[in-house]
């Protein structure tokens, strides 16, 4: 039924203006590169920004939930939590988190384009 | 410098259970139908929902900034807003729009798998 076997999980920020979700965006890419991109089934982080500087979403992609939960069990989540803290510690502005709950994701539909369905 | 000219809208809701994740994604994947996949430049929507139940993303992907501004400037927001406050009223749970500001992004970052990058 999904379209799309992939997992992803999704780290969502608001910062206060265009300085910060650019460092936020850099802080967060050498994580990636030091913490998390060399385990298996690791497909992608992608950084998007909002047009008027006030958010950050992380969209991090995994080949499977097996892959993701395989990170999350042998990897050094401690250590990747303290470089997490001391990033946005090391901002010069300010960074509030937005995620809620697990932040884990799949993906269940996918809409292409196509003709325009009549109303009912 | 960015690894992708697409443009992006994220719709950002907070759900009261899978059930009204579910409800969620299918009324919006209505709505793409009939009001936003025709439009030069649509590309996708993709509904990311979260794995404990509280929470839906909706990532839509246009080609262009232009693109999303010229279906903004010509297609019938009216409508289209109608039928998301119907969407959103006929749900049997609560849903609630965490959107903060413009809803509108780019991609400035990608990090593929790699090697680990050594601390300094």
């Amino acid at each position: 039924m999904s379209p799309d076997p992939g997992f992803y999980s999704i780290i969502d920020y608001t910062v206060d203006g265009f300085d910060t979700q650019h460092e936020l965006v850099e802080a967060f890419a050498e994580i990636q590169e030091r913490w998390v991109r060399f385990y298996p089934g690791y497909r992608s982080a992608r950084f998007h920004v909002s047009t008027d500087g006030t958010r950050v979403y992380n969209i991090v992609h995994w080949a499977s939930e097996r892959d993701y939960r395989d990170f999350v069990e042998t990897s050094d989540t401690e250590g990747r939590m303290a470089a997490i803290r001391a990033a946005l510690e090391g901002l010069s502005g300010r960074a509030e988190a937005r995620m809620s709950g697990a932040p884990t994701y799949t993906v269940v539909r996918e809409v292409g384009p196509g003709p325009q369905r009549p109303g009912s």
